[in-house]
Formats: C-alpha cells, sequence, structure tokens
C-alpha cells in the first residue's frame, strides 16, 4: 500500500524533527538549550488561567466562525491601531495555521502559484502541500537584513497563474519589520496584477525599537478587497497550545468562504475562545511588556553572536528569532552533531537548520534559525556553549 | 477579486445553513425543537469539567501527535474490545474532522476517488472538495435500511484512480450498523484491489439493540495494514467543543505521514487533552449508560414517524440519527417553511434537508435527517408538531 505523492513530499517539520536526538541527549544527563522552537518560555498571564479554570459550560460546540463576544473584542483590538476591523470582517480559526490554509484555499486552485519570500515559516511548505499550491520563492538576502528586492524582481516572479503574494510581517524567522515603501509597493504590484495579498501578522506586537513601526497591510486602504490577514493569540498573549487564530478581511466573500470552511470543521475549542475574551481589552500592555524583555533578548543575542568569529546577521528589527550564518558548512550536519556528539560540561544548543526555511533547493545551509525564547541569563549561556561547540567543530 | 473555484464549490453546511432563519423565528417568539444538528443535549461527565477545572499548567504546545498520557489510554480504550491499538499506532487530532483531512490527504493525491456510501456526513464533501479528492458515491436504499449493496455494486466503482473506501459505522446519518458480512466483504475488495479502507467509528459505542454487534474494521486481521480508523471523542463523550480526535493505523508510514501533518499545524489544544486522559478508563460504563438514553430516544422517534402517514423509515440501528422520506416533494423547501412561515402554539421544528447528504445531485429530495439530541419527552412533542406540520403544508 503506497501513501500518496503529497504524503511522502510533506515535509517533517525541521523544527520538530530533531526531537528524538534532543530526547537521546537529555537520557545521557546532557542540559539542553533549546533555541529551536518559537516556544516562548514566558508565562501564559493569570487572567487567562482564570477564566479557564473558572469555565462551567458543558463542552459543546460553539458557533463554527467563534464565540461572538470573543470576535467582537478581537475586532475592536484592531480599532486601537486605528484598523477598521468590524466583527462580520473576523472569524476565528484554530491557530493561525488554520487561517492560512483558508486563506490558500479560499485564494487558490490547485496548481495556481503563490509568492513568497525566503527564508519563510518553514510550515507554510506543508500547507502549499496540503493545499496543492506551488509557493513561488523569492529570495532575500542576509545582507539586507532579508528586507525585500527592488519590486522588478517580485514582478518577474508573476505568472498567469499567480494568485496571492504572502507575506509575513514582522518575519518569522528573519526577525524583518518591512518599511512601510515595502510594504506599499507590494499592495501597487498586487493592485497592478489583480492579486491577493495574505498577511500573516501574527507578530504584529513585537516590533523591537522606537525607529521601526508595525504597518498593517490593512492600513492601505486600496488593497482592502484583495487582502486577508492572519492572526493569532499564540505568540501575543503566551497561549500557544490554545490554538486561537483569526482570518480577517474586509472581503466579505473571504469571509463567507472561510465560513463554510470553518463548518466543516464545525468549532474552535471552547475553553480557549471563552478564556482569551478580556485579554484583547489590555492586550498593549500586556504586550508591550513582553516586547521590552524580546528587546533585551535580542541584544543579548545580538551581542553574543558577534563575538563569535566567522558569524554573519544583522540585528533583527522584530518577533523573537534571527537568522543567523554560521562558520560551518551544513547546519543540518551541526545542529545534529550538537546534540549527537557535542556537550561542554554536560551542556549543549538545539538551533534550527535554516534549510528547510528555503523554498529553493540548497539555501540557507550554512545558516541557522535561532528563537530567543530563554531569559537573558540562559541567552547568554546558550551563546558561549554556541562558541565552544562551533570551535571544536571546526577543529574536528 | 475572484475567489478559487474550490471555495466556490464547498457547501455551506446543510445543518448549518438554516441558522439565520431560526435566529429569525426565535426573535419572533418562536420555540424550536432542534433536530437538525449532532449537538447531543447530554451533560458533559462531570470528570472532564473537574479536569478543565484544575488545569494549572502555562498554555504551551504540548507534542504534535498529542499528549503521550492521553494516547496510551486512548490505546488501552480499544484492548477493551480486543483492538490491537497500541500508543505508536495512534496520534490525536483536533476532531474526527482533522483525522479525516489527515487520512485523506495520506492516501489520495489530487483527482484521485475514494467510494463512499451515500447519504454519508455531508462534512466529507467539503473534506473532498479542500484536498481535492473526487468522491465516489454508491448509493443506499432506505428499504434496505441503509445496509450495503451487492459487493459487485460497489466494485463496479473502482478506477485506476480509486485509493480509499470511507465507511462511517454505525452510519450518521443513516443510524445503520453494518453486519460482519457486509464488513468482510469490503476488506476483500479493499484486498483485492489494494485499497486503503478509511473506517470512520466514531459513533463506535452507540449500537441501540442487543442483537446487532458493532464490529471494527480493526477486527479483520489481513486488512490492518491497509485500515486507518477515525475516532473522535465528541459525540461519546458529550464534549463536542473539545474538539479532540484520532487517527489510528497499524500501517507505521501512515502514521509517520499522520504526524508530518500534525506537526505543520503544531498541536491539539492543550486543556481538552489533558481533561480526557481518565475518562477512557472507565469510558464503557459511560457510554452503555447513555447508549440506553438514545435507544429509548430512538424508539420515541421511530414510534412517532410510524403514526405520521405517507412517512418511509426503518428503525435505525446505532448513533442517533435517523434518515426518514417524508410526503413532501422537496424538503429543502419544507425545512424553510417549517422556520419561516409555521408554528403551532408558538412551536415548531428543525430538521436537516437530506439532500445534502448525498453526492448524486437530485437524490434524498423528501428525505430528513433528524438527530434525536433531545430528551424523550421533548422529541415526543416534536413528532407531533412535525405531525401537524406536514398536514398543514400539504392542505397549502
Amino acid at each position: 500500500m503506497k501513501i500518496s505523492n503529497r504524503a511522502f513530499n510533506t515535509p517533517a517539520s525541521p523544527i520538530r524533527k530533531l526531537f528524538p536526538k534532543a530526547e537521546e541527549a537529555t537520557k545521557r544527563g546532557v542540559k539542553i538549550y533549546k533555541l529551536n522552537i518559537g516556544q516562548p518560555d514566558l508565562k501564559t498571564p493569570i487572567c487567562i488561567k482564570k477564566r479557564c479554570q473558572n469555565y462551567s459550560k458543558d463542552l459543546v460546540y460553539e458557533p463554527s466562525p467563534g464565540i461572538p463576544e470573543l470576535i467582537s473584542t478581537w475586532a475592536k483590538y484592531f480599532a486601537t491601531d486605528k484598523l477598521p476591523v468590524t466583527d462580520k470582517d473576523l472569524i476565528i480559526t484554530t491557530g493561525g495555521s488554520e487561517a492560512i490554509v483558508f486563506a490558500l484555499l479560499a485564494t487558490c486552485d490547485p496548481n495556481d502559484e503563490v509568492i513568497v519570500f525566503e527564508p519563510f515559516y518553514t510550515n507554510y511548505k506543508s500547507y502549499a502541500i496540503q493545499t496543492g499550491v506551488k509557493l513561488v520563492p523569492v529570495t532575500l538576502k542576509i545582507e539586507d537584513n532579508f528586507h525585500l528586492p527592488k519590486i522588478e524582481e517580485i514582478a518577474k516572479k508573476i505568472t498567469s497563474k499567480t494568485k496571492a503574494i504572502l507575506i509575513n510581517n514582522p518575519s518569522n524567522p528573519t526577525g524583518t519589520v518591512y518599511k512601510k515603501k515595502e510594504l506599499q509597493a507590494i499592495t501597487d504590484l498586487a493592485l497592478k496584477h489583480n492579486l491577493f495579498i495574505i498577511s500573516d501578522e501574527v507578530y504584529n506586537e513585537f516590533v523591537l525599537d522606537k525607529k521601526n513601526k508595525f504597518i498593517s497591510m490593512m492600513s492601505f486602504t486600496r488593497i482592502r478587497q484583495q487582502l486577508i490577514l492572519i492572526e493569532n493569540a499564540s505568540k501575543k498573549f503566551n497561549v500557544c497550545g490554545a490554538r486561537i487564530g483569526a482570518l480577517i478581511s474586509k472581503n466579505q466573500e473571504i469571509i463567507a468562504t472561510a465560513t463554510k470552511f470553518a463548518q466543516a470543521r464545525l468549532s474552535s475549542p471552547s475553553i480557549e475562545q471563552y478564556a482569551l475574551i478580556p485579554i484583547f481589552k489590555t492586550a498593549k500592555k500586556y504586550t508591550q511588556k513582553i516586547c521590552q524583555e524580546y528587546k533585551k533578548r535580542r541584544d543579548v543575542i545580538f551581542e553574543g553572536l558577534k563575538k563569535i568569529k566567522g558569524t554573519v546577521c544583522l540585528k533583527p528589527e522584530g518577533a523573537f528569532y534571527i537568522i543567523v550564518k554560521l562558520p560551518v558548512n551544513d547546519t543540518e550536519k551541526f545542529c545534529a552533531w550538537l546534540l549527537d556528539c557535542f556537550n561542554y560540561k554536560k551542556q549543549t544548543v538545539m538551533l534550527a537548520p535554516a534549510k528547510d526555511f528555503y523554498a529553493t533547493p540548497n539555501r540557507g545551509l550554512q545558516e541557522v534559525r535561532i528563537a530567543y525564547v530563554l531569559n537573558s541569563k540562559e541567552l547568554k549561556k546558550a551563546i558561549e556553549i554556541l562558541k565552544i561547540a562551533i570551535d571544536k567543530y571546526n577543529k574536528k
């Protein structure tokens, strides 16, 4: 019995596929600094946990597009940033991942094309395979801090099959916060060629420097009928396990379509939807604080990496990731070696090889993604250990 | 901006699309007996609710294939029925719906075919459109109580594109519990033609008469490497809003594949996974009791329907649904009329037109699905009102 080709072609998560090696190392008594996965160490807010604990209703299906009160409070949260999101523009999804799958299904038929900027969030690959969509990558450069190339470079990729441009701002894995000029150029391109924009803005709260500003695609008035925003509570509120995201569009045909997809999977988890309702009212207060924390960590990581000879990276501007080029030939082998063969005083680090964040084969072979999801003290130690490991690896 | 063809072709849920009419009726002060949706009125077990309330951990990502303890207790639950499910054969999914999508993705490439028995669970259509799979229906007959036709009738549907047979036992919407002979014939056919069987057994606990017995596809030894079981906690334990299901296979390539799909959506909701762990240990005790309740209701519904002149139905054997042919021309119009135009002493009933449970156009036009998810007293009243409504409708 043969599994399908698409099942065969679906990549194992590069972030998670090193797990068995990590388990083995742990069994050998090695402490691992886990910088491979975007699972912050920060606490889930007490108010959310309390609401979970106070949930007393039976676990019945909630409405497929989400609990109305959550829809309403989430829509209002956008008003803080003067974005015109109303209740009828937003449906709740089971995580941001489901929102992206819905967006691809709504805009593309099988074999249609979506332009993406590589390196990109690696799970986009799986969503594309599941939905039969072809991702067409525009390669970004580490020396540009992964900002967009000239618009002509992007325009070149458009074919009769292109249906959408998928952009992640601030970007996982690069930490890039796109500038108004860049985003404006993308909207102009989409308007000219009649393309949808799928704007994954789940890290919107995490812009680390005052000189930069997060600009939502929704702030460009003319693009709104072609725009789908991807939203997620996971990282904003440290509730990764809640699986509550949202899909937002001013195009009511998109919302009606997403609602049909939502009906087929019945509903999103009840308790977590209910528990998230109040946090949106004080969201900015909460996220500003954790944003300060990420800024501190970013500085620790960046200063630490600068001291490792042969590394290349620019200072990330947002989210909590950095792509760094290491002085090794193949980071996939190096990351495995870190877990299998190396330890310094019974300690090692776990990183995500960047190769799988690219769609173009053999790109990013020397790069890793680091998620700065540990506190500053631990990050300092982790970087010290990484430095020792690189020295040892290159002397092998 | 045009949405995709598949988005356009995705049906709105026939079960949910009458909701706006129901809301309007409610606003007019009409009480609606809701027999349209498989949302039982039974209580979520206290032990599950308590565990939700006691959940004190941060909401972090749990492992993509599920919390190991839940996997383990769910696998052991099958041992009660002497089915050889071990921890490595089971992954947790976000509802049964996700398990079906994973099964279709794992076995079929776009344009591949899956044989289904109509009328079938209507959301299969949406899953098929989302995954690009073509459903090839074998029509069952109400006068056979929707049991399978001769195996030759099914064999006729097999082409070079056929990858799997999808069967739902006990069946939603028909309430049919398939006999050993029927299931054996299906496995023989699958073995002969090298097809996967996707066996949706989420209603396994709800077989209403002692003379019938639930037989899992897993009990046929030879088919196991070609078998994917779909499981779900929703109906068994009255936790529809928990969104916790499972995909089970002895074929480790299928499990590895499903795990890759699971990694892409990161994890299933944490609290509900945790909360379900203990109930599996006493599952049978719980489900036997509610099965008795459904039997009582089935009898009420069935006796009541017999008294309505012109209806056709046989006694359902399992789950909590019945398909009944009504003496009206078009149940879609009739069901809308029930909400828009009819009330008897400020009461009406809500039913699901059966048309959308068929893949073949214009089948089941006179049929409705009734979910007996209200208590016997209410069901009695609902059937009385239905009788009055039919009389009035036919005198229009």
